[in-house]
């Protein structure tokens, strides 16, 4: 059996974003099922105490730019996003009753809703902009719409993000290989590293 | 005449620690001179609103990890602070002392006041502590000790700490070439890109 990466993030992150156009190409070349997992960083905001960074002085000016330049560098299309931060409730409840219903859709799911909010300038966050995003993935299924209002779904979601927090997930993208975290968009080349090696050289002493 | 690279920094942070053994290797190839600029992180936190990761759950406990597996990775001598956040106004003082009295020892001073307190466990806050570490560096000039507690030293570090946040410097380490802002230890690989390149692509646009 394959071993996973799993790959944590909140659909209104830009650094997310990015991590998900290139994560399977930079990955591919492991023996790794890569887990895609949406969650609700708001959760963990409000336990670090820290803020959505657009709404952050200074590190939100910084992050801005840093976004523009590593679309460039990449070249990903991307927009500053329009109404940051984003309540992705809807986008990630979609995600996971694809997961349920039509497994190998939820990522392609994924990557639209991601390209939507953040190249597109679309807003994510209603239900319907939801459904319109994914209804070339429903193969004709109409049970979606009354899911992503339900109890349940609720319910899902809050216990993928209560997991998140409960194993120290307090950021996005936020990757766990083999119990290792790697937290951020410019991990990616450390979490080759550690695929690839597969351990770690041990702790050097401090030499007196 | 060669320009610049501005490496800020706060002699607390073990990502500054691991980014001066590690920045004049790194940019060596690339025809620059790199000014070492350490100035007290706790006023941008106070602009920013975020604390000392040390201070901070669940980051502080990935911080502690990724400090640990950092300096396996590239074989730097390490220990966790033991007393952090360091108050780090002694031994940036000094360094300012030495710019101004034996600039060519300002920066070995530097790499002293770093090791002791980020591989020895020394806590270097008190001036008598940076007094030590400092004295290889003095060349027989006593002034220093008296320097460290005069309003003259308090006032430069604090012009230094206020151009850092009128600048937007709000992290340590923190990079500057041709006005570009680079933050953090794991950001050094894009800082030699930028260098390498001169310049990045211009901007993509978003495809509709």
């Amino acid at each position: 059996m394959r071993q996973d990466v799993e790959f944590w993030f909140d659909f209104g992150s830009p650094y997310a974003y990015f991590a998900a156009q290139v994560v399977e190409a930079r990955l591919a070349r492991f023996d790794r099922t890569v887990i895609w997992r949406p969650f609700l960083l708001g959760a963990a905001f409000q336990a670090t105490g820290m803020k959505p960074l657009a709404a952050t002085p200074m590190r939100g000016a910084y992050a801005r730019r840093d976004w523009d330049r590593i679309a460039r560098l990449h070249g990903i299309p991307f927009r500053q996003p329009g109404n940051a931060p984003l309540a992705s409730q809807a986008a990630a409840r979609c995600f996971y009753w694809l997961v349920q219903a039509h497994p190998n859709l939820a990522i392609p799911f994924a990557k639209a809703a991601f390209r939507a909010y953040h190249a597109d300038g679309a807003d994510i966050a209603p239900r319907e902009a939801v459904l319109r995003i994914a209804a070339p993935f429903l193969a004709g299924d109409a049970q979606l719409a009354a899911w992503l209002g339900s109890d349940h779904a609720r319910e899902v979601l809050r216990e993928v993000s209560a997991e998140a927090l409960d194993r120290g997930i307090f950021g996005s993208p936020f990757f766990i290989a083999d119990g290792e975290p790697f937290w951020g968009f410019d991990r990616i080349a450390m979490l080759e590293d550690w695929l690839g090696r597969g351990a770690w050289p041990t702790a050097t002493e401090a030499t007196p």
